[in-house]
């Protein structure tokens, strides 16, 4: 048997939106800026994709800017923010668990001269509410809070922060890193206040290399790639017809059965949480609830190292992850699990487990029989 | 008869790339990051791809840095290297008649505080080398060049331009655009003394959304997105697997029988030329023969609205380009026809043939059967 649950590192892409990626690459194949109806169609399969995605948010479809993917949509938040509004000030605020294209372009702006304040979060991988409060001051131009973390699947108060900055710093941008939240979740920027909000496509069965960034209309922002003025010259470049219309597929998919997906998700993650932590040695990280994302589980298992117990997963066909699979860098140690305090010698030891709306019951099931041989086994051995 | 002439804007991407493409979407779709062996594989095809395309410019894998496409490359090139090496100078030289991919960036550079100076052509769109060798000078940090121009095909001497840049400002980094011209021309970056090469994917019946930046191995260039150090830092991002192999894919198909492709293509353009002038009132812009690009044809057409011989041609099933469809701003003036010194007149009544090498004589005829009928009875109107 094999058994995917790696979907936080990346989904497969859907048969419908893969279908109608292959009839934009080799039949309606033209250049969306082209003037003739080749052109003309291509463009109509970005309006429409924009409509379709616009509508899951609530949102106006000219506030959708489509990117290369999650990472281009943070560093777009981001710099061009930062940039657009340096001069009312340079105090960003974000959090220590955020995704690397969200901390790394921060670093990069404490470099340039910003003044980055890292929010510490609870044992939960919950921010701080009373950081925030503390950290928010009229010098304050963007705050950066990840809806759902990577990680350990921590669901972020983003209304209760976004009423916080519109108290202590109304002049402030609210960006939200919803990555590997779209699609499991309702969110309406516009009524709970966020005004940037990063998306993936191959997070939620659409394509990789497609994304996009909700962007509040009216929002001071810069482009960070410059050249044929494309999307109202928010993002230049010919526009990625393909991904973008594939995109607009798995995004009406992902909102077609939101609810009884995620649902489905919940019920697995309760089941596999129930089964998994009766396993001696098993723990897991962070809220298991409905305060928490519905498809990830991150677990600690005493005396056995992720590597090792991936790879003896590997072995019987179920597909995990060692802490983030965002990285490349294999060896770097989690920055959310330092962030929730977790005991060093269990970080070397956490996996992920991640689900989609596909994953079954039965594949639970034989995952949990494998890691009942697994884990004994090798704890046994490391303790010896 | 349908007849696809705006090549030069995008191609149709080749069964092979899609099919490739496909399987990475919908089967063997993991993430190059994951630990696992669909991480691995996904690797495995990234690394195929990468030793395709360095063989096609007997480069090493290590120098290719894959990105979103000839934009993303083209803004990596020069916000990249002109970040790194600030210290060594502020100047940049480069021409008037570059993509605004090029162009739009530099504008940026400018506002930045960086001193750019942009070469004038000649009346066919070749960088006057003369004005090139007064304009380096020690300060210089980077040198961007065409090396065929988008609107009229002009081919640019990159090989001389590397000799006069090693002469006169040997700490000069030298930048091709070459979205134009890969896959038309066998090109050796090493051998050439070319630092840095932007190619797209989509301009060679590759996919969109792919593309690359040759980086000479040594070469002092920072990223300009951030995020999980994918591509040894150079390019943050979930590396899009599918894109880049078939990109591979294209690459590998271009090169299989590039002289035969471009000696058709050749053909196809000397026939065109030879018949298009026949007619009153059509000229040709810029070099015709083997020191110009194969696949693009540039006419003016006295007393015919561009616009309204595009929508006159399209109606017979020919898609042809007005300037450049690289740009959404379709009414913005091309800057090569202008640097050209094109009468004003004309700019106006210009439009671009480009061809592929899948386009066919018979298409040809065609097209010039439908321009005879239209270019008489359009210029009496006019002219009336």
């Amino acid at each position: 048997m094999e058994v995917y649950l790696d979907n936080s590192a990346t989904t497969k892409c859907s048969r419908a939106a893969a279908e109608k990626m292959a009839q934009l690459l080799t039949e309606d194949f033209g250049n969306p800026s082209s003037l003739h109806t080749m052109g003309v169609k291509a463009e109509g399969c970005i309006k429409e994709a924009r409509e379709i995605i616009a509508k899951t948010l609530k949102a106006d479809a000219k506030e959708i800017i489509f990117t290369s993917g999650g990472t281009e949509s943070n560093n777009l938040a981001i710099f061009g923010s930062a940039e657009a509004n340096k001069r009312a000030g340079k105090r960003i605020i974000t959090t220590a668990i955020e995704h690397a294209s969200v901390l790394q372009p921060m670093k990069h702006l404490e470099e340039m001269g910003y003044e980055v304040v890292y929010l510490p979060v609870d044992h939960d991988g919950i921010v701080l509410s009373e950081a925030l409060e503390a950290a928010l001051n009229e010098e304050t131009i963007l705050v950066s809070v990840m809806h759902v973390n990577n990680e350990i699947g921590a669901l972020e108060p983003v209304g209760e922060i976004a009423g916080l900055i519109k108290r202590k710093a109304p002049g402030a941008l609210f960006h939200v890193d919803a990555i590997q939240s779209y699609g499991k979740f309702v969110i309406h920027p516009g009524k709970l206040g966020i005004d940037m909000l990063s998306v993936s496509g191959h997070k939620i069965h659409g394509p990789k290399g497609s994304g996009f960034l909700y962007v509040k209309d009216k929002t001071k922002i810069k482009p960070i790639l410059f050249g044929g003025g494309q999307q109202k010259g928010m993002r230049s470049g010919t526009e990625n017809v393909p991904a973008i219309a594939g995109l607009g597929v798995a995004a009406k998919e992902a909102y077609d059965n939101i609810a009884s997906n995620t649902e489905h998700m919940r019920k697995l993650k309760e089941y596999f949480i129930s089964k998994a932590t009766e396993i001696e040695g098993v723990a897991v990280n962070g809220k298991t609830g409905e305060d928490s994302a519905p498809h990830i589980v991150s677990l600690s298992v005493s005396d056995v190292k992720s590597e090792v117990f991936l790879h003896s997963l590997e072995e019987m066909g179920v597909y995990i992850s060692a802490g983030s699979a965002c990285s490349s860098n294999k060896a770097a140690v989690s920055s959310t699990l330092q962030g929730i305090g977790l005991n060093p010698n269990l970080i070397d030891s956490t996996v992920r487990f991640s689900f989609s709306k596909n994953t079954t019951m039965e594949e639970l099931d034989y995952t949990l029989s494998c890691m009942r041989e697994i884990i004994p086994f090798r704890r046994k051995f490391t303790r010896k």
